[in-house]
């Protein structure tokens, strides 16, 4: 069962799906393919794995040509192997997603005048599978987020009920009820309510939260499920 | 950027990890490497994908030529790419993990001399990255099994509250209290109460349970995470 047919070899890409949160919105990055097939339309950020970098690598370098962010955790979530996918020649995907916060990484993606962030809402036409991909990867997210928390890195230090509901429900696409929402928060037990109030949305103010750093940490790596 | 280096182009293997449920015990399948390098030590069932077949394909095909299985779901998990996990060549390998029934696919396995099912308590030094690609798909496992209803096909048509907790604490590597157990499980609502009792336990007899496959098959697809 060892012999193989070094015809078998094959090109191996990496796609990687960044979404953004801007206090508002859910959105995600794409560039604009410069090259055929498929000049002009939208793309993923992706290009070739090379000989002397592992998948993870090829992410990094590939999103830091593209984009100018660096130091992201991106997370790998599928291989896409369809046989046609790329008709130029066979070629088999990873893809990866993250997501970050859209105003820390701005000024670097200003100077990368390809890249460009869509309202998920509005995604447009993308090369190849990579709708899928989106799709896929969408699902996978919005599947984290409701096992488990989300939200540092992507909010303000100091921030509200209201804006940690807003981005819960701009991932989960649906209106949430509020005061539902704020009993399942808390009953996470990862939030610091801070004696301190932001006055800029109402005349009455509203309570700032923190993240407890380290119960935050904790839920994150004991993905607590369905205990049993 | 679509400049790619023919060079670059890699092998793709598939390495397939099947969990086996005997009733008792979690159990996983080897089979013995019969060529260089690492001849005679065990493998996760593993081969090469072919110009003209997906991962899935691939993954299919492979577990049939070792074990005589076929015609499982398998799930793709993860894309291994360290450098030198393969030490003759550079090789990239997708892995899958599925769950199955021992007993269902024991007549079609004794043919197959190759292939061998261990505790997993009691794992052998796989080849390679194997073991690693066991840990993960083990974590994976019963990750999924807390979030989600497993047991179709593990068990038979009709079966005790205990041999469900067994599955459950098989898979979980861990005793399970029972009263939480069946409080748990009934609050899915996946299971319908026969009029019909096991005698063979106890005298007293144990009632049977079969799925709702209809609300089985929703709590597989909506997930049922911590909704929010």
């Amino acid at each position: 069962m060892n012999a193989y047919n070094p015809q078998d070899k094959v090109l191996l890409a990496v796609d990687c799906i960044i979404f953004g949160f801007d206090n508002e919105d859910l959105k995600v990055l794409f560039v604009k393919r410069d090259f055929e097939p498929e000049k002009g339309n939208w793309s993923l950020i992706g290009g070739f794995l090379k000989k002397e970098e592992t998948l993870n690598d090829a992410a990094n370098r590939i999103l830091h040509n593209l984009t100018g962010v660096n130091d992201i955790y991106m997370e790998q979530f599928y291989t896409w192997s369809n046989i046609d996918r790329d008709p130029v020649e066979r070629t088999i995907s990873t893809s990866y997603y993250a997501i970050i916060n859209i105003q820390e990484y701005n000024e670097k993606l200003t100077e990368h005048h390809n890249a460009k962030w869509f309202s998920l809402t509005e995604a447009p036409h993308l090369i190849f599978d990579h709708n899928e991909m989106l799709a896929k990867a969408t699902r996978r997210l919005r599947r984290r987020t409701s096992i488990s928390p989300i939200g540092f890195g992507l909010l303000p230090e100091k921030f509200t009920m209201r804006q940690l509901q807003k981005l819960y429900e701009s991932i989960l696409d649906k209106k949430l009820d509020k005061r539902n929402f704020v009993n399942k928060i808390k009953s996470m037990d990862i939030l610091i309510k801070l004696n301190e109030k932001d006055m800029t949305s109402s005349t009455k103010g509203s309570y700032l939260y923190i993240f407890d750093q380290e119960k935050y940490d904790a839920k994150q790596t004991n993905d607590f499920y369905l205990k049993l």
